[in-house]
């Protein structure tokens, strides 16, 4: 070893010790007689001490000629700080240098190793491995860490067994777009790159494997939003002979117990609620139940007083924004156009002020007299003081603009807060979903999921009404994991294909090895996936994932750092047995 | 839950205890009046019983449907046997049934589900999931699985961090062939999938992580031979400010931790070898060492005395075969063939019996006498009853060929048994090798590993004669694992390249981000990675890697039971810019 200890090791018991340390110069104090150096490494920061008449000129001189990010070593003696330092571990002592080593000098940074840094996003990821020993950043990493071991730990505890599925799989219509790989062997056939290992472990429940876990990347070609990546890490799971209830106990199991080895915090019960309650109190499925300000229905109260938008609306609906009478109309205008953007596309947006005194003025004042607004008042549990905002239109749109009003001003009203954490579980999601532009049904889950078997009859006459034994974890209103319960017979399997627009000979083509499986002797079988980025994300309260990956990529899907993907050879294209399109 | 007890759990204690149990039906046997059900599950087999006069006659019936491999749930009373089975944690119970019902039926498996089974390879493989259901291939996912464990829990405990790499990155062309991936959103482009995280694990390094692993899938796209998967799992490891001695003594304590915790074996501590002196010794770089039978050397004693196939031999060197004198001409006939084999290439094969009565015959006694085949037998260590072995030709040759008839007796004479374990670690690399065919110098380990320091001014003068700081880790002939101090100086990494063929530009291009990132501080470092799957077989006493992977691929690289690779559609060309010149 090139140290005896680590920056973060040494304390006032190791007085008079020899020690050697290694790190990169965080800082140099150069104080003419007195010279001091923050040495920096993964566990912490020492002082080095150089002081005139103690020190070999010679040293200093060494010393002068550091700059930031110097890789040094430095042998000394553990001395008693005078001015000691109590934010640090190590800030009771120093080391009294009697040998300093550069063991590999630094060009300045492009920008600032600190907590709070100078460098842009671009500057940031082009030197990844700057930005990497960044504080929050490292922090993060670890954070990732743990999260990983203490999920193997309950894993491991409930008898999962850790399967490694492949990679290297076959490419399926259904679903996202897949990454494929060309065969060389196999000249003018591709693998694809699992979007999920979900027939794999499926598969391992018809093995009798009963309980499998895997923290995976997963990979996914789809136009990258703000937060996505196209390579992703889940955390995967699937079990034998168990019910929804089964699976929805074990893994709030596994997420509390995630919470309190790692952040301490004992989460609550996680409440369950439908996906049309859902639906109907928040108009998301994925509610942030933080904090409250939950829908309130107010057709019935709101039609038939002359408001033609209202009259004409299949839904009106509205919330309750506490204490925000005060808002100006200037502001409620920019609220409204916010609402307007094509990113959300409301058509409008009624505001009613609940004014302190108890008096109500409303943008529908012309049709609405104050009896009828204090209904709404009512309704919404407004009172003096709040501020009731109100969409219509056909229901699923109005609860959507709704649904990002609500978001908005639970930012504005500070309702917020990412340290608090809020779950829910989200069940009874619908089996499928019209998909208007392809005129077809979708599997709103995947073609695995099973119906509710009070459901079943449903496939004949009302896909729509067909339930899923599906289930989502909420956090703080963000997905953090869904799953079902699995289909486990042939038949069932094979209709579901059928109605999603599969030929038989597709359906076999693609899934015949899970069709065939079910008739060895499946086991009814559930589980779940979650989002193992955006579950570090939650618990580092970031929005963004992108700081708990040790490479992501950007939005264009490119590794600036290592500018991949890149050209290749016409050689290797040969040998492939493929060409380029590209003019 | 399905069940309240698995098939592995139930003892004499829980005598009278009502349990639901649910599995596949491993047997029935039917007596008539008795009818017995053995029922399996991932934990272990649970006998059922249905009895005349105790057990209702529809019960009868429906357990005579049964099939093999039925999925069943059964509840019933604990009773004990009356006839114990002592090899069965369940042997002293059965479960008197009140209760029987078909969670799913099965077809006849194509092969027998048990340990010996007769299906062959391909069925085999087509039907892995039914393949996993046998003890043997899910003992061996077990084993993997504790392996993993045992890993992490080794490389958590010495302060490791595990950080995901990408497995999208980028090709290069230096190494084995990669795995391509067309980028959609980068027409033209592409990514590559990794042959191993080398070049981000050092930047971790760069970043001050300290110590990182990672138990991480890697990717080659070569011509598969037996026992090669074009996707395979490395335990990969990395440190900083280490030197090899520090590198050495961590991962032998990583595998003697795996021994003990695993095997419950106390690994001797492990020997270190030259690599100069395993060639000449084993003729090899990954020596079995479960038993001796080491190479002599009769260059000096052989030559001179008229047979000129030894005469004009760069060495003449040998092995002796413990009491093997009794080789029948025919014997020594067909060794000599079997040496001989393109496969391995032989020109010949000289033997030298040491009779039991102390007299010495041999292929050459045209030219040797007595006393010159007594003074080979002196420098091999051959008793009477032993058989010496002898092959000549250029050096490097014929110790190719006499490890291959070293190993070859080895097996004959049962010295290699699967569950002893002899470990070496191999030191002291020649960094370069020369490619004959290519006409340049390749690195023998990767362009990154680091001459010994005492080495670098060869690279002006010998090239051949640098040796690397790189270690091998060889366990029963295997190399399991391997690694080396790194470069982490730009300008030598630069002349590194230089010496491998690259130009300027083409270094730049490939790993400028490397060579930039040792210039803002980069630690000294060095790593590590064993093969996990081949780690795993070792430690499971089998030779082929296949059985413990869970979906492994065929030799060419296919998927026979999903049946990947295959064909995509046009539009999925055309959407990823690329075209197939497969006609």
């Amino acid at each position: 070893m090139l140290r005896t200890h680590t920056c973060g090791q040494l304390r006032l018991t190791d007085d008079n010790t020899t020690a050697t340390l290694c790190g990169w110069v965080q800082t140099v104090r150069d104080k003419g007689g007195v010279l001091w150096i923050d040495l920096r490494d993964r566990y912490g920061i020492t002082q080095l001490l150089l002081e005139d008449g103690q020190t070999s000129p010679d040293l200093f001189t060494t010393a002068r000629s550091f700059g930031r990010e110097f890789v040094v070593q430095a042998t000394g003696t553990v001395i008693e700080r005078k001015s000691k330092n109590p934010n640090l571990p190590t800030g009771d002592i120093e080391i009294k240098v009697t040998s300093l080593t550069v063991l590999n000098p630094a060009k300045l940074p492009p920008f600032l190793i600190d907590d709070e840094t100078d460098g842009g996003d671009d500057l940031r990821l082009k030197y990844r491995y700057l930005d990497l020993r960044r504080n929050p950043v490292r922090r993060n990493l670890e954070l990732r860490h743990r999260m990983a071991q203490q999920t193997r730990l309950y894993m491991d505890g409930n008898d999962f067994i850790e399967v490694e599925t492949p990679v290297l799989i076959k490419s399926t219509p259904e679903g996202a777009r897949d990454f494929v790989v060309p065969s060389r062997m196999n000249p003018g056939e591709f693998y694809a790159l699992p979007q999920s290992p979900q027939t794999f472990k499926q598969l391992l429940m018809v093995s009798g494997f009963d309980r499998y876990y895997q923290i995976v990347k997963c990979f996914r070609d789809e136009d990258l939003r703000a937060d996505r990546q196209p390579e992703f890490t889940q955390i995967d799971c699937e079990m034998s002979f168990v019910e929804q209830e089964d699976i929805l106990n074990m893994f709030e199991g596994l997420v509390r117990h995630l919470f309190k080895a790692v952040k301490g915090i004992d989460l609550a019960e996680v409440p369950r609620m439908t996906y049309a309650e859902a639906m109907r109190r928040y108009g998301s499925d994925k509610p942030d139940t933080r904090f409250g300000m939950e829908f309130a229905e107010l057709t019935g109260l709101a039609q038939g007083k002359g408001f033609p938008v209202f009259d004409s609306a299949e839904l009106v609906v509205g919330i309750n924004a506490p204490g925000c009478a005060h808002y100006t109309r200037k502001q409620l205008d920019e609220l409204t156009e916010w609402l307007k953007r094509p990113q959300i596309g409301a058509k409008g947006l009624i505001y009613v002020r609940y004014n302190e005194d108890g008096s109500l003025k409303s943008s529908v004042d012309k049709f609405y007299s104050e009896a009828d607004l204090k209904a709404w008042a009512e309704q919404l549990n407004a009172n003096p003081g709040d501020l009731m905002l109100i969409v219509s239109g056909e229901a699923a749109k109005a609860r959507k603009y709704l649904n990002e009003l609500r978001l908005e001003m639970g930012s504005r009203l500070g309702l917020r807060d990412p340290y608090t954490f809020s779950s829910l579980w989200v069940l009874d999601f619908p089996l499928l979903e019209y998909g208007e532009d392809e005129n077809r049904w979708f599997a709103m889950h995947h073609p695995f999921t099973s119906p509710k078997p009070e459901d079943i009859s449903l496939l004949d006459s009302d896909l729509g009404a067909v339930r899923a034994n599906a289930y989502d974890m909420v956090i703080n209103g963000t997905e953090v994991g869904g799953g079902s319960i699995r289909i486990f017979n042939r038949e069932l399997q094979a209709r579901m294909f059928s109605i999603l627009g599969f030929s038989d000979e597709e359906a076999k083509a693609q899934f015949g090895f899970l069709m065939d499986a079910f008739e060895y002797g499946a086991p009814p079988h559930g589980g779940i996936a979650f989002g193992f980025d955006r579950l570090c994300s939650l618990f580092g309260g970031a929005d963004s994932i992108r700081d708990f990956i040790a490479f992501p990529k950007n939005n264009s899907g490119r590794d600036v750092m290592i500018d991949s993907p890149s050209t290749i050879s016409p050689a290797q294209l040969a040998e492939l047995k493929i060409t380029t399109t590209v003019s």
